[in-house]
Order: structure tokens, then C-alpha cells, then sequence
């Protein structure tokens, strides 16, 4: 199988790696001339064979709004854009009726394996028409551990990217419930060695993980991590995961949670807890950060 | 009446203006010479007619213990001891059975009203039998704000301070309430005078409370609370609230979420927010603080 | 001053009496020729003198959007378009957009109040240009409660739903504080009277409310709220507050809490819940609700 | 090695047959003739060498206590009692001081692997000196899945037990997480088979983990749960996970949400909400369900 690739980044590279492992022929184009293998996007195009099929790694939002605009200029019927990247599910049915105007066929798929799917393999979950996915399954075939795992077609157009949403509030809410566990462990003086306990786990409990295996792999490299801060981004995955539950009234206890605690973690300042602080000192009388100082005084 | 009264710091001292300003003859003792109307708990004792009636009001845990293991040897049968202070209910029925050992009564009473309530009343929350309850109600009633409101009989002994620790659990919950929306409505440039908004809320609205006028009125002086550090301590009794509602299987999102803001508003790290950075560390193979800036990175 | 009023339903209706009360001439039309002043959209607008000032009042959404789009035909330069609905604000940037497109302002208008607006005034937050504003300033007036009370010139087009949002996202978690209290206090056997319990705290204390008053009456109704089921509703208001908040990144753990709540409260079945006990069972080895029955077998 | 073993249900009568499988004479008393080698736990203390170990499985609580309690009239210097049971940790203390009047010493145990523990092996977690540690090394050693994994010395008496209580907290909020993200992939039409999209994560994905393999294993037998109740109970170790946060100050948000799901998947009906409903009528004028029906009234 030929097979387009745009966007050759930590991501993209290694994909484009791994598909040559398998035996595809991978045409990657990125901006970067020391990364791409074609001088443009034009020229990636033309050298695929019919129907071609394009793979898009790109940030989401703009970038791949103008990829799949170009794309659809330089693709004609029967052929096949896929976006792997982190696209929202809304934006799949946009960029599908978009291609849909040329006949050219979409598929959504989203891609979890990270800096070790290189190696791994990567674990994908596609969205979009049965002939679309057949025509793209070689590339899914490369990509995935084994002929047995790390693929599934989800769905229409937008299933793909939706289960890998759902996927990684999953995994933000898991995050929080592993972090919560260590700080507790940690803030009693019970416990003498809290990586060795975290090890514990890994074996035979109900709570073992490949993300608990990279917790401790953290904890043996800084044992009270003290090189890192607790400081978080989050990426629209999380925050979608939420909206999606909210438009469809579930609810989503665990993983809002976890988005909030990520939210707190970037704030120097918490506007909300100063308007707390603000309210005690109102009715208790006391100077802000001496709230609780005279001991006769119950806090109302 | 006459009524004795341990504890004469800013709380136990406005409590005893108040029972005076309503005839009441209060003998007030405090270990602060200059607080103290007299030199020992003896004497203070010695000073009140039988049945003897004691009002405690010193901080929960030792000293409240102390105190009432002190006033056992000094009062007798059909005298009552009644602890105003924040304790703990459980410890009500210590302290009950205690002072049962002489046929001494024990009253429970949570109460409500901070540095307001030598003005306004304070609102009282009543746990004990019936006659001993009626022993102390002259001083309810000169404490509580007027005939009508303010004081409940909630239960047998532990009514009280389980009434009023569920009163500050909502109070926590509620501040919190407020507290999100205003920092919501200081994040958004949308919004011109959030202080204007809060205010336009006090009459008409299904919002309006006590707390949002001390909200506005903190606001008022301080219009976005630059002088305050959100940090805010917290008192045994949303903790409690948390443990009995847990205990009971009682459902209480809102208490515990407003609860653990607080314990993040003192964190000057989390360890929590460390372990989660360090295992998006580990997957996503990026610098801790560097792990959304590789834009072509899907972040696993 | 003359005003359209479009929709007289519970809420329009109690507005236009109010405002006739005040001395406005206010011709109201609705769809049902019962309410309706006029016979037509176009025959209220044509009675109103120019600059024509119509204040709408339907469900938000396409009842909205619909007779806004028809108002921009009726009328004309200078006139204004007042949505008092409860319209998200991200739809008021479009109806001010294409009202513009014939110079007709707009004003956003929350409104607080429900049943009770009409005798004790409604709380109103208005977003839009001060000329705009202004000429809507005598139905404001009437509406809120007095002179010094319940109006606010929050900000730009927008800025008057949000901050009735953001109150509504404010009253959930609010609504929620008292019911988990109130649960909690139902839960144990301790407090006799949760209906005097809470009737004790509506004075003198931080958490006295005018919701608290309004639980206290339903419980002196229904005291264990027997008549009630324990299902609510959630308007779009709460879900576009936690939508907000995680636009802007603003932590909101107690709105979110509340809004899952209600969820929660409207499912016959939760199909996350079944998904724990399959998961306790399958490590457990035990049938589905015996899980804790086997006594001497740890649960993993 | 030989160990006494008390509570032979199917945790101990599992670990019984693994510990002999390694090579250990294992001496077993239960109450129940059928499961016990001895006819008392006299005969059974009887029949060990000096020192004696004796493993204690049978429910925290009053049979733990009852039966160290007997254990220590029986036992003597030198011996170890290890509590592999559930006991909560401050438990632990009691029991240590307890049996250290006649120097008998005492470890405790946390012990993960439920049913599948058998072929497996335990997750051990364990707290105490290390030379009574050192005297029930063979017994862990039998257990533990390999050489290499499933057992830790977590610290002083208590550290296991709390180890494992930390444990079961995550395990509560990692379940919780699984749950939220399969009810949100139900709800949406756009995915079409859940259960392909939870299978295609168990391989090369963050969320990876045994927990998923059972929740897949489950949609396997049961595409939809359908013969599953949502109701889930709860054991005291994730109650007691969020007291401990409580009582260190630690926020656990995802931890403290799952035990709230599974308290409201266990109520028939929710006095909370109710106070919701009730509320919402009172402001709002509705009848309890019909609350949303009246269109053109905003829910205050």
C-alpha cells in the first residue's frame, strides 16, 4: 500500500516509521523541509496511486480545518482523507461533508500509544464508511500491536474520534485516582516507603496498570518527585469528554473532577477561594489567614 | 436567672453582654484574670444558685474535656452543664454519661451567629432531655433573636452539635457555590462589574442570602479581592459533616468537593497534581512543563 | 413608555401586569388569542410609537431565534429587541449581529424571579449598548423591585444571560447544599424534628436564605416531603454554566456536583453503575448483589 | 513452615491450598467442621512448632477482635499473630498493643487477588517490626505471585492495612472512571458497539489495565449489562480511604465521588433530590414533574 502522510512530528514520524516497518510505502510531507519527504502537499498527492489515501497528524482545530481544505483541491472521487489527529467528533462531520462534496471519503480515527507506539504498536479507533475504512485498513494493519488488538471501527463519521475522547477521560480520572492514593500515602508517616508499596501493586492486585507501572517507573527515577511540579495542562479531549457527558445528561462524576483538580493545579491564585476567604472573614470577624487563631471563637 | 459562663473570648464575651442586656445575672469565668469576673471555676460555681446551670464555651476537644471533668466534681445532682462550644457530637455522649455518674444534666448546643449575634441573636441548636433543655431556656431565649426564631430542641443529647455541624457542612457547600460563580464571572471579559452583578442579586433573586451580602460587601471594599489570599482554613465541623454523611451513606457531593477546595487552598504543592504531571511524563515523553507545546503530538 | 411584550405565558403575563401597573402601556401578543392583546406580531408593533422598544419573552431556542428573525422584518432603525428568555449567550451575539444588519439594537435580559416577580419584583441583568439600554430603562423600572434594587447594566451584548447563568449555575449548588444536609439530617436518628432544625437556622445564622425559607415551607407542607419525588429537572442553564467554566478553566466542582445530581435523579437504571457491579463481580467471583455477603472473603 | 490459618471461607480456604502447593504445612480452623482440619483453635495452636505463626482471615471487626483476642490466651512470647484480613488500620494498633502484654508480636496484611488469587497469587501489603516479618516470610513468599512482586514490608504496624485501604480507594475511583466513560459511550448513537471499543483499548493504550480486561470480559457475556443491577455495594475501605484523606488533609475528589455513586446506586429513592423537587416547586410555582412543561416560564 502507497500512502500519504502529513505532519511528521514526535507523532507523525514515528507513525511514518512504523507503516515502512510493515512494508507500506509512506509519502511523508510536513512544513519542515528536514522532516518532509516531499517539497509540498501537491507533490505528496501526486505521487499516490488511485485511490489515494492521505493520513493527517496535524494539531487539531486550524490546521487541520486548512490540511483537509487543501486536500480536498487536491483529491478527486473515491479517494480517502483520514485525520488521526485529536479532532473533535463535531469537526468530523464537517470535514466529511466537506470531502463529500468531491466524493472523496472520510475517515476519523483516533490514535492512542504516545511516545511508545513506535515499538507498541498504536491502538486506533476509527469512525467513517465500511469502503472508506477498507481502503485505509492496510495502514490500520501497521499501525496496530497485532492482528488481534488496537483496532476497532467504531462507527459513522465522528465514532472514531468520540472513543478516543471517552478514552482519555478515562484516563484523566484514572490519573487523578492513582494521585490521589500517593498523596495520601505520602502525607502519613505510616508508610515508610511509598514507592516500594506502589510496586506492590503491579502484580496481582485489582489496580494494576500500565499506568501505575509509569507511576512507578516515575517514583524509582525521583522517589518524592520532587523535580516535577504539580502543575497540569489538559488537552480538549478532557474538556469535550465533559461536554459530551453533560449534552447527553450523564453524569461524570470522576472525570470532571479530574479536569477541576487540573484547572486548580495551573492557578497561582484561586479567584474562588479568595471570595471564601473573603466571606469567613465576613462573618467570623477575623483577619484573613487568622481565621481560626482564637481558640474560644466557633467558626459560626 | 443567674448562669454561669466558661469561656469569655470574643464569643463567650458577647454572649455574656447579651444574656445581661436580657436580665440575666452572668457569672463569667476565664483563665484571663482580665476577662474573668471571678478568680476560679470554684468560685464561679459557689456564685450560682441550685439547680446550678453552667454554660461552657471554650474550644472543643481538651479544654471542653477538661472543663466539664472539673465542673463534675464541683457541681451536683440536677445541675446541668451545657457545652456551647464546636464539639464534636460523639463527644456529647461522653461528656453525658460523665456527668450521669452524679446526676448532673448535660445539654448540647450548637450555635450559630459569629460577631453578629451580640446584635442580632444567635441561633441555637438544642440536644438533651426535656428538663434539662428547660433548665437552660431562659438563657436561649435571651440569646436566640427574638421569641419566635432561632432555637430548636433538635433532639436527645447530640442533637445539637450534630444539627449545627450539618449547618456548617451546607455553609461550606454554599460558599463554595458562590465562589465558583464569581470566579466565573471575574474570568470572562464579557462581564464589566461583577461586583454590580452580585449586588443586582440580593433582592428578587432565588440566590439572595446572608453570604451573598457579605460577598458584596467584601467586594464592595475590595472590588476583586486583591488584599485576600485564597486560602481558607477549615474547622472540624465540615470535616465531621463529611465523616457522618459517609458513616450514614449519605451522599454529599457538594460538602466534600467544598471541603477538599479548602485543603487545596493550603497546598503550597500538591502531591497529587506531581504524580499526575509525572505519569503524562512517562506516556506522553515530553518535559513536564513542555507537554502540550509539540503541537503534532495527540497527547496519548 | 410603550413596550411589545411577545409570549404571555405564566412568566410574560405576570410581567406585563406588572409593568401596566407601573403606568407602561404594554401591548402583549402570544400565539394563543386567549392572552393576546393583538391579533398578530406585525399589528403590536405597528401600535407601539417609534423608537419601538419589544421585549420577547419565549423559549429560547428556535421560538427565539424565529420571532427574532421575523421582529428584524417589522422593525427598523433605532428600534430595540430585548431578549428576556432564557436565551444562551452565545446566542445573543447572533441575534444582536443580525438585528444590527438594520441598525435595530439588542438587549440581553436575564430575569430572577419566577412566580414571586410579579408581587415582589423581578432581579434583571441586562448586557448590551448604554443607548440601547437605555431605551428599555423604563420597563426595567417597572419590573424590578425598586429603585435601588435588582437591575444591572452588566457589559456588552451577552454579559446579562451570562451573569443570569452563572446565577442559576450558583442556585443548583446551593439547592444541593441544603438537600444533602437535609438528607443527612434525615438519615440519622438522632435530630426528632429536621423540619424545626431547619426552621431554627432561617434566622441569625450564615446559612439563612431565601431557599432556606422556601424548604422550610415545603417541609412544614410535607414533612419528610413524602408527596415528592426525588426527580429534577435540569433547564440549560446549569449545563451551559460547567460548559463555561471549562471554557475558561475555571474550576466548578459544586455546580458540576449538582448538575450530576439531577442526572442521576432522572435515570431508572445507571448504566455506569451496572458497570462497577460487573467489575466487582468479575474479580470477586460473586453473584451480582450478594457480593458482600460472603463474609470472611475480602473484596480484592 | 507451618502456620495456623483461621477462616477457612473461600479467601482462606483459596490461600490455604496455594500456601500447601508451596510446601508449607498449613493447619486450618474454621467454625464450620466441613472447612476445618481441627476440631478447635486450641488444637489447632497445639499443633504448631515455637514460634507459632498464625494467619487470621475471617471478618475486621468483632470476629477479628474475638479471635486475637482468644489467639493471645493461647499464644506466647515469641509467636506472631498476622491479621490478613480486612481490618481497618487503627485497628492495628489496638491489636499490636493487645497481644504485646504477653510479647507476642503482631503483623498486619493487606492482601489483593480475590478469587483469582489461587492461580495468581496475592498482592500483600504488609505492617510491622521487621523480626516479626521476617518469621511469616515464607508464608508471603507462598503467596505472592513470584519472587520478584506482590509483596511489600509498607512500614510499622498498620502500614499494610493501610496500604491496602489506599488501595481500594483507587480501585473505587479507577472502576468509577471505566463506568462513566462506558455510560457515555452507550448514550451516544454514534458508536456502535461498545463493547469492540472498550476491547480495542486493552492493548497499546493509556487506560490499559486489568480492570478493563474484567469490564470487556463482562460486555462480552453481557453486551449491555442488561442482567446486571446498577447497584453496587460498598466495603469500609473506601469509606475509610476518604476519612483518612479527610483527617491528612488530602483532597480526594475521584475517590469521594465513587463512594457517593455507589451510596445513590443502593436508594431507592433520594431525600436530597427530593429537597431538590421541593425546592424547584416552591420557586418555580410547577407541579413537581411538570416543572419544565410550562415553555415560556425560565426556571428563576
Amino acid at each position: 500500500m502507497h500512502i500519504g502522510l502529513v505532519g511528521l512530528g514526535k507523532m507523525g514520524g514515528n507513525m511514518r516509521t512504523r507503516m515502512r516497518n510493515a512494508g507500506l510505502t509512506v509519502v511523508g510531507y510536513d512544513r519542515d523541509p528536514e522532516l518532509s519527504d516531499v517539497g509540498s502537499l501537491a507533490e505528496m498527492v501526486e505521487q499516490l496511486p488511485s485511490p489515494k489515501v492521505v493520513w493527517v497528524m496535524v494539531p487539531h482545530g486550524d490546521p487541520t480545518h486548512s490540511t483537509i481544505t487543501e486536500l480536498k483541491e487536491l483529491l478527486s472521487e473515491g479517494d480517502v482523507v483520514v485525520d488521526g489527529g485529536n479532532s473533535r467528533w463535531t469537526d468530523d462531520e464537517i470535514h466529511a461533508a466537506q470531502l463529500a462534496e468531491k466524493n472523496i471519503g472520510y475517515v476519523d480515527c483516533g490514535v492512542s500509544g504516545g511516545v511508545w507506539g513506535l515499538e507498541n504498536g498504536y491502538a486506533l479507533m476509527a469512525g467513517g464508511d465500511a469502503a472508506d475504512v477498507a481502503k485505509v485498513q492496510p495502514a490500520f494493519d501497521a499501525l496496530r500491536p497485532d492482528a488481534e488488538n488496537g483496532f476497532v471501527h467504531a462507527g459513522r463519521v465522528g465514532a472514531g474520534h468520540f472513543s478516543k475522547m471517552v478514552h482519555n477521560g478515562i484516563e484523566y480520572a484514572m490519573m487523578q485516582a492513582y494521585a490521589e492514593g500517593y498523596e495520601l500515602l505520602e502525607a502519613v508517616d505510616m508508610v515508610d516507603n511509598v514507592t516500594e508499596v506502589l510496586n506492590s501493586w503491579r502484580v496481582g492486585t485489582v489496580v494494576r496498570s500500565w499506568l501505575l507501572d509509569l507511576l512507578v517507573k516515575a517514583l524509582e527515577d525521583d522517589p518524592h518527585l520532587s523535580q516535577i511540579r504539580g502543575y497540569a495542562e489538559d488537552s480538549g479531549e478532557g474538556r469535550w469528554t465533559v461536554e459530551a457527558a453533560i449534552a447527553n445528561a450523564v453524569p461524570a462524576p470522576t472525570i470532571a473532577a479530574s479536569l477541576f483538580a487540573r484547572f486548580v493545579s495551573r492557578q497561582d491564585e484561586s479567584a474562588a477561594m479568595q471570595a471564601v476567604a473573603a466571606m469567613r472573614q465576613q462573618f467570623g470577624g477575623h483577619a484573613v489567614r487568622a481565621a481560626e487563631e482564637s481558640p474560644d471563637v466557633p467558626p459560626a
